[in-house]
């Protein structure tokens, strides 16, 4: 079935419900497919829908909604199947699930679960958002070090149907502290009365609970591992971390990247999230970079407004006020990212020996950009307004080319700079960037004004 | 051992190579952590250390060199050994390796490859660059429609040490054909005389050969898969995309969305890279956009440019200019980058119901911080310049008011509008999007100047 056919079959079956075919559709097709369809249906319909199934599939289905219409499902359901389900959650989604909760939502969950799983999620869900343990699901498979590839090939299929994974398996001792791992793969490709011990990986990459969810990530896709153990402050092993949610982290870090350099990195806490960050939040974030921005501009208008004896003299030189503060804006932010897409991908450090590599190649290429960006204007401006002087054109040309390379070159240095004082580059935003080209650009301006047209003020 | 052990043992047997040890350390640590001490080391230090080894570990230390440390060392290489590693290297490694060669290098290598790799890497490297097909491997594990669980298991011990992953199984019949997936799970829990056909999933999601690289990606991200199958023009499967590839792809494609934004999106071919670039492509592509932001600023200027009459009588409305029409392009920037943000993370779509949510949104939010800037401008402005008229001081604060309300409801449109075009949301760059603010800036400051200060002109 392609998606279009999903798509129809889920929505006949919202209308006229019938269990069978739900059943045998959920059996046959992706679950985030069949997510899909049901994320226009009234909450109350979903979970109608969800409770024709076994609690199993429940399950499956239920983790594909987005968070919202998950709570949404939750309270539309009566509260003996809602814990049911919510039982038969992955560890790491119902932990945060609990966390979404209010105080009065939790208070009547967890009477309603049974044991493991109370302990399960209060555990789990203590551990604050951004660190490891908080994309830990603690549905792994485990093996004694003293069992043979017999013993724990038989101990997976009594415990396998509960754990999230079971193609890496983990090797505790007695107190819980991880000896080892092996792949599956290993475990199936030797011979039963091998033990364990002797095909583990001993020193296995691991992280602790408290490090921050980005490590994780970091050596998912460095040491290409299918999940990373998690261990608590006492070398305990918590849980693990799962490849899918280190892609679902990664894609977040992104986002999170972006936001930044467009100048809404929010100080402190979430993202703002266009759907889910209050007015009041999204207005304050922003307004912060704002008005901080408006501050240092003061300082450019100052400085222009100073000079107004000039500015009498010559007026047409206030029309090529912004084009030029501009380009060092544009140049420098070409720049930065530039530096920064190499610093994601792992290309550059904080080292002189890059630091030199950008500004030498920086160097080279803004000169050039500059000294063809300086004559397209001159040329550009000569034609459209003929009756321009000679000196205003230096002044134009020059200034152009000196606030090209200059932006350039600091622009490269930024990333570089914020990586110094421990903040994160992409926080250098463009729009910084171009506000600090500004003040820099009028500076170079009224300087080359100033030393061609020193005499129409004297 | 931890990196920095690591890193001193490495170095240390750069300057006395002792194969014994290499070979333990290579045994006991990640291959990734050997190969980043090896990227400070010669190519040909690298090169007689790696060929101490056996020519499997060669291959899985080989493949954790970055692409230029790869063709480094492999130059650095006597040609049989060379041939006998390549011979080694996953499948996809091999085909990217032998595309980054000269014709020389690949008319050299071709003859000295056993039949079977050498018709492998000519089928994979004939993938053009971004699609599915050019970040496919071929070492993939596959077992007969017929076959039991028990002849699975017989078949993957046989042939598992060269497949990449062993994970899933690939069930496939006599043409070629892919007819179902099976976890290695399912083979490990279920007794040996089960049909594999009885547990295979049916109608596996799979990409073709010529999708782009991307749309596997979202595949093995939306279903949480560990690989994706890859089908050819004949529906016969050709190899699979692994889910660490996948993370390397999203890796990249961010970076390159990111160098969209910061405008130096290269128009067609691979994104600019500041170390693997030439300085004439560099020079090139951002000259392009350099130019096209200029002559675009040109209009602007000129428009200031016939303004001269009010400038004259008003020299201070030039100091102005910067700061007002910079607020549109900052706030046009920040709201620009939440819709890119929140189409990044799927939440948004080129539909009506979320552009008038997007709309209503920053009307309201743009508003307040039209306000507040203003007011922010306006006191300060007149705190720090005191014989300021009480008309400039309305023009600045109605300027920057109406500037931040437009410029904030444009840039949230700007990514709706790119997507309908067919373009990449994130190429409206932040440079862009600041260059339409400034010419709808001027025109609101001049409309405001004119309005207030009318008689002044007559």
């Amino acid at each position: 079935m392609n998606r279009e056919e999903i798509i129809v079959s889920v929505r006949m079956l919202l209308q006229n419900p019938d269990p069978d075919a739900f059943r045998r559709l959920v059996r046959e097709c992706p679950p985030a497919d069949i997510a899909e369809v049901l994320r226009d249906a009234a909450p109350q319909q979903v979970s109608a829908l969800l409770l024709t199934l076994p609690s199993r599939e429940q399950a499956r289905l239920f983790v594909e909604l987005l968070d919202a219409e998950q709570d949404a499902v939750l309270a539309a359901t009566p509260s003996g199947p809602a814990a049911t389900l919510i039982g038969d959650l992955p560890p790491d989604e119902r932990a945060d699930l609990y966390n979404r909760l209010s105080s009065d939502g939790r208070e009547r969950l967890i009477p309603l679960l049974a044991q493991a799983e109370r302990e399960d999620v209060l555990r789990l869900a203590a551990y604050p958002e951004g660190t490891a343990g908080s994309v830990t699901t603690s549905a792994y498979a485990t093996v004694s070090a003293g069992m043979t590839v017999g013993d724990s090939l038989q101990e997976l299929r009594t415990s396998a149907p509960d754990k999230e994974t079971i193609n890496v398996v983990y090797v505790i001792d007695g107190d819980g502290r991880l000896r080892g791992t092996i792949p599956l793969r290993e475990l199936v490709l030797n011979r039963a009365d091998t033990k364990v011990e002797e095909l583990m990986q001993t020193d296995p990459v691991l992280v602790r609970s408290n490090d921050p969810d980005d490590k994780a990530t970091e050596y998912i896709r460095r040491y290409n591992m299918l999940a990373v153990p998690v261990v608590d402050g006492d070398e305990r092993m918590i849980g693990i971390v799962t490849v899918d949610d280190a892609m679902d982290i990664d894609r977040e870090q992104d986002a999170t990247q972006l936001a930044r350099y467009g100048g809404t990195s929010a100080v402190g806490g979430p993202d703002l999230d266009l759907k889910d960050s209050s007015f009041l939040r999204i207005y304050g974030t922003r307004v912060f970079w704002l008005g901080l921005l408006t501050v240092f501009g003061l300082i450019t208008s100052n400085f222009v407004a100073a000079q107004e004896d000039i500015l009498a003299e010559v007026i047409i030189l206030a029309a090529f006020l912004a084009p030029i503060i501009d380009m060092g804006g544009n140049t420098g932010s070409q720049s930065a990212t530039l530096v920064l897409r190499s610093m994601a991908l792992g290309q550059m450090q904080l080292r002189w020996r890059d630091i030199g590599f950008v500004i030498r190649r920086e160097l080279g290429v803004a000169l050039a950009l500059g000294a063809s960006i300086a004559v397209l204007e001159v040329v550009l401006t000569y034609f459209t307004k003929g009756d321009i002087g000679g000196e205003v054109l230096a002044i134009v040309g020059l200034s152009m080319l000196t606030c090209t390379v200059v932006g350039g070159v600091l622009g490269s240095l930024l990333p570089f700079l914020a990586r110094k004082i421990g903040t994160d580059p992409a926080t250098l935003s463009a729009p910084l960037i171009t506000s600090i080209m500004d003040l820099v650009g009028v500076f170079i301006y009224f300087g080359f004004a100033y030393w061609f047209l020193a005499d129409l003020i004297a």
